[in-house]
Formats: structure tokens, sequence, C-alpha cells
């Protein structure tokens, strides 16, 4: 088995090579003044290929990755897989409109024509309850890291009682929560949320008493932070300690680092999946253990 | 039969409604801030519909295709035409390191899986002889400016003899301004290239009298402007009057055009094929030989 990673994600794949104790490689890219991409992969593949990239800004990666996957079948690849901490296009899951396109759908299609395995963590899916209905996949794998989450604010937030509380800023993230506060012994509850365009949202906060006590909002993806933003307004108004937040996916678009600063928070965790400064809690061995073990006997056949 | 045109590609698409005399639409293309594109589609689509779109810089667009074309199918769209004037990852016809992706042939797959019929003008096809080589769509085809230019240029360069000399910069270019050089009864000649890297080449001229002629160079598509401006100015200080230059598909990257102008070129001409202010000639009638015309009688089976 080989890791690929890419040069925008290298130490990530290099993480993921060394708890599955395989070798690691970079695709060579190289971006045409004109837009194009070419793609040149190591010569010598060994039966199982994992391409590791994450898709946040999707499309240049997704053209990239059809180039990848169809180059690394003509050098006789049997088993591809995709490790893609963060996953694109799982948001539009319907037709909010008439006539438009069910990306989730269509995206996760062309994915599963490329790959065998598509291993991800906590993937942002609402209306359907399995990764194989998006990506139909011989196997599609949607990893949770709450366990880890868990782990890590039992660590970080070791206080006094009533200690943390844990407070999703949707409905989409109650179940999810749950999970992290479950693992690490704290409370929660989550909020209500309704977006009103891209970038604005109103919250309804859960009727419970924040008063000098240290919350960590919790989600999977920030992109412009303009929700776990207008949450730890409300919150810090009603007279939290202190407001913290963790998420899965750092997208942080645009200023939304910034926005979150201003709104009151003072620490931000995030995992490995998207490269960023906040970056604290590594997905290597959460991805190994669902990643496929090399299989000698199939060599053979 | 409709023409769905995209909001970057709206003047052309008209144009060829018109010239197919149907109606035409655009789709509705979203970018969410995270890199994401949401495409929405007329509803009531007929059984034939062309999506009219060129494809520089097209990573971006390739997603969106892969968006529009999944959404027609679901509507129910039968026949589906992709018109793309300038048609991408045309170049990479063969791996030139071991490794490399072949993306001609990968891309070109990748649109023969997502439209029945596909057709262009002038693809930079160097070692296949037939599009359908690249594009296994069921009908994939190259259509040829030059008759168009070679009009053009006959009205354009109305000079006394011995007229206009036309000049290719390389020997893929020698067939094709030749065949504009027969059509207008110009004088023509071919030069020799030897690509450096993607920004430097060197030219090695055709052994013909540049003194007190109109040079007008002819190429298929200029990206960074660089070989034709090095033409430009061999033949100017060959004692040329005149240099214009004539190309199919103005992909003008970087600083292309002001390259273009000092390197002593006058007039720069293009087909419409990529919007830019040099487009003087329009390919909508062109396209529209090519197009499918609708087949009532399908529509009762």
């Amino acid at each position: 088995m080989l890791v690929l990673g890419f040069p925008d994600y290298q130490e990530p794949s290099q993480r993921l090579a060394t708890a599955l104790n395989v070798s690691s490689a970079i695709v060579d890219i190289h971006h045409f003044p004109d837009g194009e991409s070419k793609v040149r992969l190591p010569i010598g593949l060994p039966d199982t290929v994992v391409l590791c990239r994450s898709l946040h800004h999707p499309n240049d990666k997704l053209i990239e990755l059809l180039l990848c996957a169809a180059q690394a079948r003509e050098q006789g690849v049997r088993h591809l897989a995709l490790a893609a901490p963060y996953l694109c296009y799982m948001r539009q899951d319907r037709a909010f409109q008439p006539g438009e396109a069910v990306s989730q759908r269509i995206i996760g299609g062309f994915l599963a024509g490329l790959f065998d395995t598509v291993v991800t963590v906590d993937p942002h899916l609402h209306r359907i309850a399995h990764l194989e209905e998006a990506i139909p996949a011989s196997r599609a794998i949607a990893l949770n890291a709450a366990p880890l989450m868990a782990d890590f604010l039992r660590v970080r937030l070791d206080l006094p009682a009533p200690g943390p509380l844990l407070i999703g800023p949707d409905e989409e993230s109650e179940q999810w929560v749950r999970l992290i506060a479950l693992g690490c012994g704290a409370d929660y509850a989550a909020g209500r949320k309704q977006r009103v365009d891209d970038r604005t949202v109103s919250i309804a906060l859960p009727a419970v008493d924040f008063r000098n006590r240290t919350v960590v909002l919790v989600d999977d993806v920030v992109s412009t932070g303009h929700t776990l933003a207008t949450a730890a307004r409300q919150i810090g108004a009603l007279g939290a300690s202190a407001i913290h937040c963790l998420v899965s996916h750092a997208l942080f678009t645009e200023d939304a680092e910034e926005a979150l600063r201003q709104s009151g928070i003072k620490e931000i965790w995030s995992t490995d999946s998207i490269p960023h400064p906040t970056n604290a809690l590594a997905l290597a061995d959460l991805l190994a253990q669902a990643l496929p073990t090399p299989c000698p006997s199939r060599r053979s056949t």
C-alpha cells in the first residue's frame, strides 16, 4: 500500500502513512497559466493506493482526482481509495428550488466512479443517514471525530464542577454534541438556527443558564464563521465566563477567524482535516483504522 | 431545442441560439464562499438541449458541466450537446514523462460520458487526427475556422500585389495557415518552434523575404503570447512593413496582449470563442451548422 499526498496536503498524508505503517509520496502537480492542471504519479505503484487530500475549494481538486485516478488505473492499481478528511458538496442533498442540481448525489456518484473506497470524517449529512447513499462506492465510510474530541476536551478542560457546557448552534449538531458531551462527561444543549442567506443566520439559544460557565461551541464545519460568531455574542451577553469553539473542519473562508475572535471566542480548536493554524487534533489514527489493509493473498490471484 | 448559456458566456450563446433559430436561457450559477458551485437549470426543458460554454480556465467549468448534465438528464433531456468553441485539455495527448496523466484522453472521456454531441472549433490536436479519438462521444465534431478567417482577411487586407504574407509560428500551424492562405489567395509559410518551458520558446523563421510585406501571424491558441511575440520581433527586424495577428482562441493569460503589442504587432483579431476585446469573428453560424436539429419524430416515440 502507498499513500499519495498532494502539494497542498503533504503533512496530513505523511501522518496517515505513518499511522498505516506504509510509504508515502507526493503527486506532482503543475498548474498551467491557462488554468489547466497536469498531474504525474510515481511509477511502480503497488496494488493498493490511497489518495489523501481534503476537498475544500474542491473544483480544481476534483478534476485533479479524476486525472490521478485514471492514471493510477492505467498503471495497474487494483484498489484505489480516497481519504478525504473533509469531503465536498455534501450540503446540497436535495433541490431546494425546481431545477437545482443535487450536487451531493452527482459529486458522490463521480467519486464512486473513481474510487473503490472513500473515507471521510464528519461529513455534513442532514437528510440522508449513511454516506453510501451519497457515495455509492464499494466502501464509503464516514468516521466520527466525536470520541477524539471528547478525549481532547477531557484533558483540555479539566474544570471543577459543573465543568464545561457544550453547545451546538443548531438542531443538526445536537446528536453529535451529545456524543462528545457523553464522552467527556459534560453538560450539553443545542440551539435552533434559521439561515437567512449564505452570510446571515439567526439563532435561538437553548434555555440553559450560561452564567459563569465555560462554554464550548461545537460544529462540524466553520465556513464564514457567522453561525458560531452569532451564537458566541448571544452566549457572552448571557454571562458565560469563557467561550471556546471546537470544529471538525476549519474551512474558514474570508475573515472567518477574525469574526470568531471578535465575537468573544477565546480558543479555537480544529482537527487537521483542513490545514489551518487552529489545528489541534490529528485525524491520522482515526483514518488509518478505516483504510483497507494490503491483502497479499489477492496479489497472487 | 434550447441553447443554455452561462453567466460568463451569455452573448455567444445568444448568438448561437439566433443562428439556430431556437430559444436560449442562462444557467443560474451560484458560487459559495467555500468554492463550491450550485447550478440551477430552467424547468420544462425540451428533448434536445445545447449547453454553450467555452472551457478556458476549465476546472470549475468542468465540474459545473457535470452538475448541469446530470440535472438535465434528471429533467428528461434525451439529447444533450456541448458547444464549446474553445475546448480544454487538448494539449496533453501523451505522457511526456512516465506517470503523467494523459489529460486529453481522460477529460475527453469525461465529456463523452456527459454529452451525446460535442462541438468545438480548432481544437489543439497534434498527434491524433480526429476529435473522436480524444472524445469518444456519439458525435464529436471539430470545426475549422479557416474559411471564416480567409473571408475576414480577404476583406480586411485587400492589398496591392504581392498582398499579405501569412506566417504560422511552428510546424503544427502549417496545414492550417495553408488553408487560410489558399482561401484568401495569400502567400504563406511556417516556422519551427522549440519550447524551452511554459513561458520560453525559440523560433526558426522560414527563409522568405519579409521586406516591405504586411505579415499576418496565425495561430490557434494564444496563451502567454510569447510564441507570437518572439516571432513578431524577429519578423520586424527582417523588414516587414506591418505585422498583425489572427487567432482562433484568445486565451490571453497574464500580460499576453501587452506582450504582443510591445513586440510590434499592430492589429490583433480573434474569434469570439473566448470573450475578449480583440474578438472580430463570430463563430455562431459555423457552430450552428454542426448542431443537431430538433427531430420532432423522436418525440413521439
